[in-house]
């Protein structure tokens, strides 16, 4: 007879202690060949892949600052903890290989966010053939902060750094944009208004972002980018972080941008509805932010090799958006009409 | 003309923005030959050491939790929040040598503190060797959490396990025992009653707590330790770990217990004056959290090895404390009478 759900667990993190958390957490994870040391002890061992150098990132999300439970399941908090940061190695050209998580929880958390969360991290960590090695729980007096640490592995000849893009090198993204700030927009909006018309795919794409690993190992390991950085805060601001970094500028099409149809006909809707905080698809592309796609310039020169990636990528489209320009400004194109990239995303404002 | 001190910083992060707090952090950052990428990029990228496994660990320190910064400078609180983690290194073997720092900061903390905090760590990172390879800064709706992942190598062959005591072994430990706590609870008195009695040197290991690195190392390549673990939340918590991972029990002789002068001093004062929280040597010792010392075991064939180990270190003590023992009870000897171990620590509690 299959056995009914088991109850979510509602005792908190006070009520089980400490160290029945912590193993119960080291007894959900897996291990992996490399992991000589994983969980459990004083730190983790992990056996370098021979010939490669390791790669190492680190990012925190805190919540109602990076998440807001009433928008997300806790599942996708845990899918998001680690794909912002299997985003920044595949932004390296890196193959991830582990991961550390340190969860700074409230004493009122439940156990059934703390198993939950597992579930989204553990999943993702699955699929991508991620080891969570170790970590750390300690209390926090009030804000829940998941900051979890990525390690990965690319050959130090083959490191995608973000300053390597020349004058004439064209510059590509993968994937759509715009997908991030359009889905959370249409989850906000569905909590105000259940009856209003949703962004479905979009909304999916927020909650669960993929890291594009693989695209990332293959323009490492086939030279194909001459420089690449990911996509967290919006194509604006990570041309402009690329262009700095390469002492470069750029010119984008506006016209070229890979915008899903959903997010244009969501963003034209909102507008003609005369919603206060509707802005526009293109706005949404630029300075959205939440896509997780990989930002890169290519010399032409490697084009053929580019070919070489976008066919072993299969479904995952790689667009041409612009070029490298000797001269430092960053300028779009809207229409043939040359203007300023507008602004960027900053936090503590 | 010598220059006079900067005035301090009073701006907060929020009046400075994201790019330029990490502009400022990133610019006081050192190197080191094995950082291929440093911070500025997507991701750090580190060279390996030849023949070494990586050791991966993190710990977060919170703001009210694990410091207050009415009893301890920024510039204490940077230096402990590496110092915590090279003491996880430490107890594995490892040679430290990269750290990733992630700051959350609510809105309304200075700069001036930032500062600080920064030349705490960075001096610590720079006398241990450690480059301070990449991070994170967010923004905080309410808590204060600084989460540093350090990373170390050592030889897979030479890895210190907690799991490696067998009955049979001698226990030891590095320094003295009960100074974090002695320290602590000097530094609240001290608030009370300007006038009290305190524990100066005491008062120094709480807020500068030392690593180990060096003990750790040598014990791990002179193969001198069966099993090792820092202590971090008291010599009793300790044992129980190292006990619970080898399958073991151990009994521990009070009278062994390396417990300095001042701590006894300071102890008996407290426990005379009727203080509601005066805790005896031995509980601070034994309890009292905050030490950071090596905690370890070593067969009795390895004592040419040890003394080896001990020779090269100079003034740090090693004690031996007790034995490892076939039942897996904890005992405390005390005056030849045998008691159970008494409790340990519990965050959530």
């Amino acid at each position: 007879m299959p056995q009914p759900p088991a109850a979510p667990d509602t005792r908190t993190v006070l009520d089980l202690g400490e160290r029945a958390l912590v193993e119960r957490i080291t007894a959900k994870l897996g291990s992996r060949p490399w992991v000589l040391v994983g969980p459990g002890d004083d730190a983790a061992v992990v056996t370098p892949e021979p010939r490669t150098a390791d790669v190492l990132t680190t990012d925190a999300l805190v919540d109602g600052v990076h998440f807001d439970l009433r928008l997300m399941s806790p599942e996708d908090v845990g899918h998001r903890a680690l794909a912002v940061n299997l985003s920044d190695l595949a932004a390296m050209g890196a193959r991830p290989r582990c991961a550390l998580l340190s969860l700074v929880l409230p004493s009122s958390t439940t156990i059934e966010f703390v198993d939950r969360f597992l579930d989204g991290i553990l999943r993702l960590a699955a699929s991508e053939g991620v080891a969570v090695a170790g970590g750390n729980v300690t209390r926090s007096p009030g804000t829940l902060v998941i900051d979890v640490t990525a390690v990965g592995a690319v050959h130090p000849r083959r490191v995608l750094r973000r300053s390597g893009a020349r004058a004439g090198d064209d510059v590509y993204v993968t994937g759509t944009l715009g997908d991030g700030a359009t889905g959370l927009a249409s989850l906000r909006r569905s909590r105000e208004d259940a009856g209003a018309r949703r962004a479905p795919v979009a909304e999916v794409r927020y909650r669960r972002p993929e890291a594009r690993t693989r695209a990332g190992h293959l323009l490492s390991r086939n030279k194909a980018a001459s420089a690449c950085i990911d996509l967290s805060d919006g194509l604006g601001d990570g041309l402009r972080r690329l262009a700095e970094a390469s002492g470069a500028g750029m010119t984008i099409d506006a016209g070229l941008l890979p915008v899903r149809e959903e997010v244009r006909t969501w963003a034209a809707l909102q507008s003609q509805s005369g919603a206060s905080d509707a802005r526009g698809w293109l706005e949404l592309a630029l300075d959205g932010g939440d896509d997780y796609e990989l930002l890169f310039t290519a010399s032409p020169r490697a084009r053929g090799r580019l070919r070489g990636v976008q066919r072993l990528l299969g479904d995952l489209p790689i667009t041409r958006i612009g070029q490298v320009t000797k001269d430092r400004g960053l300028r779009l194109l809207v229409d043939g009409d040359a203007r300023p990239m507008p602004g960027g995303f900053e936090h503590f404002r």
